[in-house]
C-alpha cells in the first residue's frame, strides 16, 4: 500500500504553500500555546476555544458559564484577561470542569488558517505519544504546522515536528526538505530538549519574564498524554 | 565595540520580515544559480547579467555583444535560450570575455526582492571563503537569504547559511533561530556535504536529469573562490 505523505510547514507565512484542505494538520506551538492545551484539558478542563482576538475573549468568557478567559499578546498576559499563557498555572484543582477561552499571540491564529483541513490536531511533548499513536493509523495526507513567532521560524516547534516525524517515519513518506531538517535537528537535540531549546530566542524572551520552570514543563515528553482535536470551534480530548 | 547583527532568511516569502534595506545581503541558491554564477565568473566570464524573464533574456541576448543566454525553468533549459543552469558546463574555453544574461527560477527572483539592500553579495560553497573572508569586515546587519525552491525551504541553501555563518560568528552577533538551525544543520554535514544532501528534495528532481556531476561540483568548497557582488544590473568580481 502507498504511505501517505508527511511534511513540515516551517511557518505559517508559508502554509498556502501546502495543501491543507486535503490533509490532516497538527498545530505546533511549543512555547506556549499548544502545551497550555495539552495542560489544561489533561488536568480536566472541559473544552478550550480558541479565539483570535483578546476582545473576542471578553466577549465569549461574559457569554459562556464556567470560564476562564486567557492569553498573550507578545509573551505576556493581555489585558482584560484573567489568565495567561502559562501551561504550569492550569493545574487540575483551578480548572477541572471549566472552559477556558484562549488567545495567543501565534497559536490561535494558525489554527485559523488551517481551518479547511480535514482533522485538526493539537500537538506538543506533552502529548506527543498519543498524537503519533493517533496518526499512525490515518491513511491521509499530513501536515505539520508550526505557529512560529510572528511568522519567523523558530527551533521549539520546529524540534517537535521532528519529534513527531521520528514516531511516524515507518508509515509515512516525504519528500520535504523542511521535515528532512526538522528530523535531524531532533536528532541533535532528543537526548536533552531543554538544553537544546535554551539558545533559542523565544525562550531567551519568555526566559526574561521569569518563566523558565514554564518552558522547562513544555520540554515534558508525554506528561499529559492524551489526542487533542479542534472540532467545531472547540478543542477537546477525543 | 558592538557586533553586527546576522541573520538567515529561509525563503523568499519571508523576506518582508527582515530589514532588507538597512543590510547586506547573501543570495543563496546553491542548485545552482549562485553556482553557475561562482563558476562562470571564475573561469573568466567578463559579468554576468541576472534577469527574472527568459523573454526578457533572449531580448537582452540580442543586443547585448559577445553574449551567451541561459538559464532554466524547473531545472531544465528554458525554451528559446542557448544554455542551462549547470556550472560545469561554464569552462573558461567556453565562457571567458563573455557576458552571459541569466534567468533561472528561484535565484533571480530572489535577487530582484532584495534589490534595495546596501550591498548584494552571492554566495555559494564555490566562492565560501572569499564571501566570508569579505563579510568579516562589514560592519553592518547581515541578512543571508535563501533562494528556496518555489518559496520552499531547502536543505541545501539552509546549509551553506550555515556554513557561512561558522565563519562569521566570532565577528556577528544573531539572536535568530533560523541562523541557529541552518548552524546546526552545518555542524551535521560539514564533513560530508554531498552525501548530507543526497536526501534532498531538489537533489532528487536535478539527479533525475542526470545532473548528479553538476551537483557534486556544487558542493565544492573554495574551488572558484572570488567576492561576488550585484551592482548597476550586473554580477562581477570584486
Amino acid at each position: 500500500m502507498k504511505k501517505p505523505t508527511i511534511e513540515c510547514c516551517l511557518s505559517p507565512a508559508l502554509i498556502d504553500l501546502y495543501n491543507v484542505e486535503e490533509s490532516n494538520v497538527v498545530i505546533i506551538d511549543i512555547f506556549r500555546a499548544t502545551s497550555t492545551i495539552a495542560a489544561a484539558l489533561g488536568n480536566g478542563a472541559n473544552k478550550i476555544i480558541p479565539v483570535d482576538d483578546v476582545q473576542e475573549c471578553i466577549k465569549l468568557g461574559a457569554e459562556i458559564e464556567n470560564s476562564v478567559t486567557a492569553g498573550e499578546r507578545n509573551g505576556q498576559i493581555a489585558e482584560g484577561l484573567q489568565y495567561g499563557n502559562s501551561p504550569s498555572t492550569y493545574k487540575a484543582d483551578f480548572i477541572a470542569g471549566k472552559n477556558l477561552v484562549l488567545t495567543t499571540t501565534n497559536g490561535t491564529r494558525l489554527l485559523y488558517k488551517v481551518k479547511h483541513a480535514q482533522e485538526i490536531i493539537s500537538g506538543a511533548f506533552l502529548n506527543l505519544g498519543a498524537t503519533a499513536q493517533y496518526l499512525a493509523k490515518q491513511n491521509k495526507p499530513l501536515i505539520l504546522a508550526c505557529a512560529s513567532w510572528k511568522d519567523r521560524f523558530n527551533l521549539e516547534d520546529t524540534l517537535f515536528a521532528g519529534a513527531l516525524y521520528n514516531q511516524l517515519k515507518e508509515v509515512y513518506d516525504t519528500d520535504c526538505d523542511s521535515m528532512r531538517a526538522a528530523h535531524h535537528l531532533y536528532s541533535l537535540a532528543k537526548n536533552n530538549l531543554f538544553e537544546f531549546l535554551r539558545d533559542g530566542a523565544h525562550f531567551n524572551r519568555l526566559e526574561k519574564y521569569g518563566l523558565t520552570d514554564d518552558l522547562k514543563y513544555c520540554c515534558k515528553v508525554d506528561a499529559q498524554n492524551n489526542l487533542i482535536k479542534f472540532q467545531d470551534g472547540e478543542l477537546r480530548i477525543f
